[in-house]
């Protein structure tokens, strides 16, 4: 490692130091991190690779890549249930541009100080810009989330709204003008940390939606061994989406678009008014979109005569199969 | 994510599956892992990234890339004094070629087998050839090593041989024919874990040779707030090297080559025979190379008359001056 890189780390050190929690032993210095785990529960651990132009726009700002990077692996923390504590963060940098590092590091530990996330490794080096970085938090072994817990009959719900990210880069694709509310959705996604944690005792299964909702409730199926009916035209659409998108295009961004960070969870019929209570108190909005079945793949229920089928997206881990 | 990187994924989580262990709550299949801490240890963390043709030549099989990935990292965990357990993988890759993975896997998971590593999570990603690797393991609260733990008047000890890995990259540089055996050392680097278990009762301080011994060393001395002086021709020699290197050109690539993972560490004058017998017991060889000494910095002793100075590799953080 050249002097430089030195430099950039200690320059990290220095504005990590900010976020201090009493359960970090050491932090950043040294060939490891020493931390403490509460003796009563279960260490969640999450990672993720941010790539330039693989996920995220090659003009995408700094700070933006420093707050997604944190962002994704919060999400998957999030879907556990888990309350996040500690961070890594690996750098690979094609120049060590210490203004670059700053702009990044802006973003990423504005997101770390919302959660209270220290940042206590990592590493600097030469290459092409990616960003890697490791979550770790906590969840009690009996009030975790988990893929292979959803029931035949449970309700299917989504948070928040669906398709923002994957228009903006639809737009961003066709060099149309971007809406910069899609694209805030896009660049600066919320890990539903505190959603998480209201469902954990009253969801059954849980995910993030990061590679498109059908394709991730299709993980959800395959690992609880079951199918599931989504009703494409219930899912939740902000009105930016509204304005841009229309049929067939908008069910398409919502159902198979991705890098939209909401939580789909499964609970059972009888936790509807619980559920509409945790929304109230989390501020977040909840729909139900449809529901567990017996069998297996995810079935898309679409308007008659829709040309649309989710099997475009690229996406295999569903049934391209339709009602309506 | 396409389909082609979820079946990369069955992949590594099939083959990954062969090493086993009773605290795994939860490996690779949701959103997080799940892991269980004893509850009487600190956790301890520690990530590393590889790119390639900065890290490791182009032309680095990908069974070797596999193994150095991990290696990297279990040599940060070796030299705290921890005992690993888990690791999270994540692969950029510009092509998702089944048989490179295959390849890099079985490096990877040789390596994970020997020190009993469960791989539990990660991803797979579109991008130019990267590897990051973060690794976790527990220590005992009182008998970590860290770097600031150096006393004035301390011993320095090292592990192994110095300088292989930096005069196998030399050759390659050079285009000339690589010595096999000190490309063995480059590729497959050897993590001292036993080594560094059995030393946490007994050494001071510890770092891993990464960036170079004086370069590592420094580290050493700024946490511990101490200078160092070093025996350059002290340093242990591999016969490959003897073979190949003499004068400033094997004192250049043992004192600031990298990539040795041996360990550096300081003990009290009292514990040589102690220190010994764990040479012994670990099958390692144990050289003293110099001592810890108020000031600060690392003070290269070299023959009079020595043109080479440890500036010449590009690094900073020792100082210049040489004496004999």
């Amino acid at each position: 490692m050249a002097a430089r890189e030195f430099d950039l780390i200690a320059r990290i050190r220095a504005r990590a130091a900010t976020i201090a929690r009493q359960d970090v032993v050491l932090g950043i210095g040294d060939d490891a991190a020493l931390l403490r785990v509460p003796p009563d529960q279960l260490l969640v651990v999450a990672t993720d690779t941010l790539n330039a132009g693989v996920h995220f726009p090659a003009d995408t700002a700094p700070a933006d890549i420093g707050w997604k990077s944190l962002a994704v692996n919060l999400s998957d923390l999030a879907a556990m249930g888990a309350e996040p504590a500690w961070c890594t963060l690996s750098l690979s940098l094609p120049e060590g541009d210490p203004a670059w590092v700053d702009a990044f590091l802006d973003g990423f530990l504005a997101l770390a100080t919302k959660h209270g996330v220290a940042l206590v490794g990592g590493d600097t080096t030469r290459g092409p810009l990616s960003v890697c970085v490791t979550v770790h938090g906590f969840v009690e072994r009996d009030r975790v989330m988990r893929r292979d817990q959803a029931h035949i009959s449970d309700d299917i719900w989504v948070s928040g709204t669906l398709g923002d990210a994957a228009a903006a880069l639809v737009q961003w694709r066709a060099g149309a003008t971007v809406d910069p509310r899609l694209r805030e959705r896009l660049d600066r996604p919320t890990p539903q940390v505190a959603l998480g944690r209201a469902l954990r005792m009253t969801a059954h299964a849980a995910i993030d939606v990061s590679d498109g909702l059908l394709a991730d409730l299709g993980h959800v199926c395959i690992a609880s061994q079951c199918g599931a009916e989504v009703d494409v035209d219930a899912l939740p659409a902000s009105d930016a989406l509204k304005a841009s998108f229309e049929g067939d295009a908008r069910r398409h961004v919502q159902a198979a678009g991705g890098d939209d960070y909401a939580l789909c969870f499964t609970a059972p019929g009888w936790a509807r008014e619980a559920i509409d209570t945790i929304a109230l108190d989390a501020g977040v909005r909840l729909t139900r979109i449809g529901r567990i079945v017996a069998g297996e793949g995810v079935r898309a229920l679409l308007p008659e005569g829709s040309p649309w089928a989710p099997a475009a997206g690229g996406y295999v881990h569903f049934d391209t199969a339709s009602g309506g």
